[in-house]
């Protein structure tokens, strides 16, 4: 018998995160939360009417994907020069601070008698990645995603993604005395080389094939995407670096090409019509709260809270050393706050290669959980006095639905227009 | 470790069917031959690049039923009922033959020695179920699909559809003595006035919703899509109907409203970026050529010419009945040719329940992909000398993609138009 529950699946999600993030525009939160929220409810955590499944999990990362690939299509490759310094500043000290948080946590309160050293150092690996998407997703709402705070999270969030990657192959070669520390930084350099050829390459490639129309043909969005999947693909399992990094650089690649805003558009319909709803939903759904006990509950309390301070006085006190003002750095340190799937699969990575206790998946979960739930709410919270007109969701600009109501706007003005000056004639 | 194949499995079928589509295209010959072509090649029939996996089979599962849901969108439902007596006459004729000649090659030249009388039987039955997606595509590219032929087979596929499945479950019953024929005429009688009710009272409450707003939000998009996967869901698990019944049926119900355009138009956009070629190469995938036996490649072959001069003659036939012309009579004949995935399925099911030999697996994957691939072909030749505009796929109208083009068209006119106008005064 063929199993149709994932038609299901997919239908309630849909249903779920839009009503849910409708309703979370309506008392001023980001819609962000409402989907997250929908994957909660819906999960084992509350109503137990979807299961996190092999699908579900592929449509996610799938999901992910195509969100960092739409991030890179819209950065200004410019302004990212200008704020890289800062970026880079900003990741590294937002990655020791963690490391130190983790390993002091795991030494002084530890959740299953003391661990080895290299244990505690992983618990601290696992803080170090910024899920940049869900901090996107809210500048995008914010309108605020092109600003210079803006550009510093996005290239620091993407180094200390690279940073993190090394932090988990080096600390699990050097646990189990396997890998070669030379050997991951090499291939990370390859990656970095092989993707400023790409660049060039493809760009002037994709360009050349672009120019030989003179309207937007779906095929280039088409294309753009399936090189965007196996360049992701590419980058995690030829060079380890995350897929979701190599989905970026893609973006980036394609960003200053005639079409980009076209592809864009394309994604972002792919996007809010299934992918991103059920990215969003998959993390509540990995939430299963009936595994608490009261030891685990005040580790997982500790942890979140070792999570949030850590990254928002690293990556605030990096800001500062690069001069930027008081309310930038608390903006940055916060919009780099949530772990996302980068920690659960770094955890993940953790559990199987054997450098952490199965035990420790919990407390991973619940804070991502948290910080992914709180990242949102604080980064408005963060921007409440900032200027500059707030885009929602509905008008946001360059998408291929608005173009669609504009042309029949547009269309009934010229219209009218040309009706009009007939009858003055 | 984590799998990450399906990501570079969808990277490349993205890319392989644009690539052979677009080669198609420049020979004539219908787009969906290459996207079919593409799953052949990629996958263990030719070069073994790709493997048909749970992931690639849900994917193209919900391809199909948003396939069917814009078809049910695009609908005209006054048109339909026009044609309603036809399709029923043409659908039956077309189901009645198939049987006949499925039971006659079962009986006169036996796979595996003689079977039984419901064995054969149930050979028929895998006969009868057309699968109307590569037709509707073939017939949108022709620009053909509003038209009274194009009414005739769409309608005529959904009820040979529901036949089959009846067909299906009396067989299996009747060969088990387990199901009773009435309860499975009852559930699917109780489908037909649930939708009914249905689609006036959700008709209702969506334009209610939709006229709240004065522009296209997304959320009409989202949420549209959501109703079609859960009533494909409820029909299938619920009723026993196909779930792409209930995704037409879905579409159906939506496709009066004020917002039809916009949320086909972003489907459409979700199809063409993702679900489609996944689903169209995913039939290409199943394919393996090399357990062929001379036997089997024989019977194959007689099966094969079987389903094609069976349900061209049935439904031909049926056409001729209801007074079509000779040349409609032969395009309603052809478009009902493909099997797709709903001979699979049904043959599947028939496996599973022990009604047939696992045998007969290959003879009828090869059916359904030789009827899939010749119908676009033989379609096309069907309607060479039809009148009309043909309107190729880029060019096709509701589209979101054309009217983002047009938008900016139109701006620059505008911007033109208003220049001048200063200049001249």
């Amino acid at each position: 018998m063929e199993n149709y529950r994932f038609i299901m699946d997919v239908g309630l999600i849909l249903l779920t995160t839009k009503l849910l993030s409708m309703l979370s525009k309506r008392v001023k939160m980001p819609q962000v939360v409402g989907a997250l929220m929908a994957g909660l409810i819906l999960g084992p955590a509350c109503l137990g009417m979807v299961d996190d499944n092999i699908f579900i999990q592929n449509i996610a990362s799938l999901g992910v994907i195509v969100l960092m690939f739409e991030a890179g299509l819209g950065t200004d490759v410019n302004e990212l020069k200008r704020s890289g310094k800062a970026s880079l500043v900003i990741a590294i000290v937002g990655v020791i601070v963690p490391i130190f948080g983790g390993w002091a946590l795991g030494t002084f309160f530890p959740l299953l008698g003391p661990g080895s050293f290299w244990e505690n150092i992983f618990l601290g690996i696992i803080l170090t990645a910024t899920s940049v998407s869900i901090t996107v997703e809210t500048l995008k709402e914010l309108g605020k995603l092109k600003t210079h705070s803006g550009n510093a999270i996005l290239g620091a969030a993407l180094i200390d993604d690279v940073l993190g990657i090394i932090g988990l192959s080096l600390v699990s070669g050097l646990a189990e005395g396997t890998v070669l520390v030379g050997f991951v930084l090499l291939k990370i350099l390859a990656f970095i080389v092989v993707s400023i050829l790409c660049g060039l390459f493809f760009r002037r490639i994709f360009q050349v094939w672009m120019n030989k129309a003179s309207w937007n043909r779906k095929r280039f969005a088409v294309v753009s995407l399936a090189f965007c999947f196996i360049y992701a693909y590419v980058a995690e399992v030829l060079f380890g670096v995350a897929d979701i990094t190599g989905a970026y650089i893609a973006g980036l690649i394609l960003s200053s090409t005639s079409r980009a805003t076209f592809i864009e558009a394309n994604c972002h319909t792919l996007s809010y019509m299934l992918l991103s709803p059920v990215f969003f939903a998959s993390i509540g759904l990995k939430v299963n709260v009936s595994s608490l006990s009261s030891s685990l509950f005040l580790f997982s309390l500790l942890f979140i809270l070792v999570a949030i301070l850590t990254k928002v006085v690293g990556c605030g006190l990096g800001a500062k050393l690069c001069g930027y003002s008081n309310s930038d750095c608390l903006r940055i340190g916060t919009g780099m706050l949530s772990r996302g799937e980068v920690g659960l699969v770094i955890a993940d990575k953790g559990i199987i290669s054997g450098v952490i206790h199965t035990a420790y998946l919990t407390p991973v979960i619940l804070m991502v959980t948290v910080t992914t739930i709180i990242t949102p709410l604080l980064l408005k919270w963060t921007y409440r006095d900032a200027p500059g007109k707030q885009v929602p969701e509905e008008e946001e600009p360059n998408t291929l639905a608005d173009a669609y109501g504009a042309v029949q706007n547009l269309e009934e003005a010229s219209i009218q227009y040309l009706e009009k000056l007939e009858r003055n004639q």
